[in-house]
């Protein structure tokens, strides 16, 4: 067949007797030699982190695991009451609602933070304001601050920024961050802290990751705690109550209509 | 409304200054204090691992992340390619695959040694006998001995019964797992050693990880995995050339009917 | 490339002028010629349907659309809070509880009268009491008899009957999914009349349609479905709601532990 | 628990002995007395559509089933390959790539109408291309026209505009759908007829319906193509070839890294 484009892939290859990933040979360099978030890295940027690289991706990642009753775990929870032979099927219907809304967000703060560039000596305050005027005169919200629960601050960014500077990972993108929170308080009056995805969107520019797969490192992330949820979910079910409920409170006004409107 | 069963779920929760997860304050006893794995280990058992547990689960997860192009890969691809927008989904549909065919194998060696118990006393090889012959009986593989490409030995099984070894949880599920791979031997005249997935099996068994459960950390495993072929593809998609290569062969006889006969 | 197996697919193709499919011209002798349903037949089957199978297949597909506030459907809609610009993702989600639990009974049904197959001329009723036995003895239910709501009778069953004799459709495999709920009354004491699954498989038997594709035809129907509740989700939501009430409720004994014990 | 919000829904509801959809009874008043069409856009739409409106509909659905062997064909044959047991899932694998490339068009189609609105008496042809102007200023393709493959025109559109005309449903958004093709042509110096998904988004925009709910449209009409695809693959299945010539070719560089030296 003419015009054929070669397909190549630098991931991993195997033989019968080796098994390669990104040129470390599985068995006797990375088994047992690496933990588990190097590995992660490694397989996404195709070079091993440094330790200090190593132990901020780590805390990103963790950050992403495990948010509680989110609907997430809701609808792999839902997925599993009908499909319980098929655990994948549950965790990739958690995994579907993981969109613009909620890890949209440290993607979000990524892109931001990428698009503007790291320190480059200018005033920094002056750049996060044309960035925060830029959002709202776009109707859009600026992604990676304030919290509906976490006030007066999320518990997660300080450790965050902690760990970022233990490592020497707190540099441009980090102080950028802060200075688009400061600049949106300034602007809208209201406390506006740096929020856990604004801080993993700073510390992913940090380690150089692209900002398109800050979305996927959060995926598989949740991947990692939904997991926990379906096995509690097989001991301890939660789906069919939230399935009774709903279907009689959703159709009431259709099943009782006179009831209904004596009620009122 | 009356008959209300109460939800309720151990695993997390969270108030204006505080996340807690599995009882662990996340922010101050989790993130950059605790790895990774044990951190999995934690969200789906409830308790953090030993040092050794933890060595030995991380080994089970790394297995289980990377296998190259499969077709669990190739689905995630060719999702990219319709919506790049949504990685949530192409990591999704790479892991829908994971079934009975592949992740399968693990769940099933788990399961197998789970229904004989640990090690009791009894005569190994004549156990392992009568598993073999129920799984031929019924026309089912036995899960976890044999490799199509790693021959004559899967290289990750010396490895993971190593870290087992290493970690002191190299027990009678390890010792079962083998003899089940002589038995089977034994049974057919082939070489069918324990591969990766049923030492993953085995290893499971012997943190005393539920068997519903190795289907899930499989599920995960591979979701860290995905994430590097989404990035690659991205940047170096193969995804339309497959597309392109199997609409022009598939329908060839359909397109083309007489040049087809004339080929003949 | 040696070894090489030829793809083929004998659905469709197209050309500069021409899209075939299943060997009719799409353009001239489909589209605005055949009906939805007997479109779905023809690409399922490979031939289009005489009247009377079309009307018996659209009945099939048309009961398995629409079943309410199922798992299936809060799965869709807890997905779209959270990715509400990836529709195809919210649908999928829905889509995959699908499984054993509910679609599968239809499946069941029509695979339980196909491994029996048709009227051989065989005392009926001693063939029913020997299929209820075997179910029973493993343990599993019949499928396609009785309903937790619908009682007496689930009120499709004498419509689709119905249907399937109005249209020279009600044969051998209709007369035994009756006779399997006569013989699972005799031998439970029990009404267990056949419900809405059961007349889907007994009436996909009589249209000759494959036991392993009566799942995927009710997959494809509730797909249908979901379209709906997904619009109305965008414009009169609940997924939030159900969120916000289930992490209240599952989380409040690790949230304020004393006053749970005092409540006691 | 207090402020709640009253969860809603108005689609359908049942009882011991009914089951109401959108008003109607279900087994009474559409079963066997409705198409499913007419059936889908009632559960959409909340009143059941015009004989014309129904026979557009349908070419809008029957348009959008089957479009040969694309990513999203052989996403689900590869998740089928996986998990067999699954079908529900290589549907979902299925859908979850039509997202902005593929269905989006039709979408982007539906919704460029819906935000020009319908002829109000203004000069049609400046109108169209004031909306390609802003379509190439923002650096999009402008949905709906053109096509890779059939040329010089789409044999669907001329179909899908007469089946509207016949039914008096061929309005101001068809006249705008064509004046875009022929502002674009004008602007372009290239031919751009109007594809399918143009004449499917001017059609749905014809019939009322929120641009919104095209996509989802083509995700059911697609659900219902994949089906067929299904039953295919588990008996002449492609999988396995796509997935062992992939994973050859695209490590081959990695596998025999000197050979491929030598060929060069």
């Amino acid at each position: 067949m003419p015009d054929e484009k070669r397909m190549r892939s630098d991931i991993a290859w195997s033989s019968a007797d080796r098994i390669v990933v990104r040129g470390l040979d599985f068995s006797s360099d990375v088994l047992g030699k690496m933990d588990l978030a190097s590995f992660s890295f490694l397989q996404i940027m195709g070079f091993p982190p440094t330790s200090e690289q190593s132990r901020v991706y780590e805390a990103i990642v963790m950050t992403l695991v495990e948010h509680g009753i989110t609907p997430s775990v809701l609808a792999a929870r839902l997925t599993h009451a009908g499909a319980p032979e098929s655990v994948q099927a549950a965790v990739a219907a958690g995994l579907l609602g993981l969109g613009s809304v909620f890890i949209g967000s440290a993607e979000g703060a990524a892109r931001m933070l990428h698009d503007v560039g790291p320190d480059d000596g200018a005033d920094l305050a002056e750049r996060a304001d044309r960035i925060v005027e830029g959002f709202l005169a776009s109707g859009n919200a600026v992604p990676g601050i304030g919290h509906p629960i976490h006030k007066p601050i999320d518990p997660r960014t300080p450790r965050l920024w902690e760990i970022a500077a233990e490592n020497g990972l707190s540099g441009g993108y980090v102080e950028m961050m802060k200075q688009v929170s400061f600049a949106a308080e300034r602007r809208t009056g209201r406390r506006l802290p740096v929020n856990a995805t604004g801080a993993v969107g700073a510390l992913s520019c940090e380690l150089g990751l692209p900002w398109e797969t800050v979305r996927g490192i959060g995926v598989m992330a949740r991947a990692i705690g939904l997991v926990g949820h379906l096995l509690e979910e097989s001991r301890n079910p939660m789906a069919h109550e939230i399935w009774r409920r709903a279907d009689v409170e959703a159709s009431r006004h259709l099943r009782e209509p006179s009831e209904e409107r004596r009620a009122k």
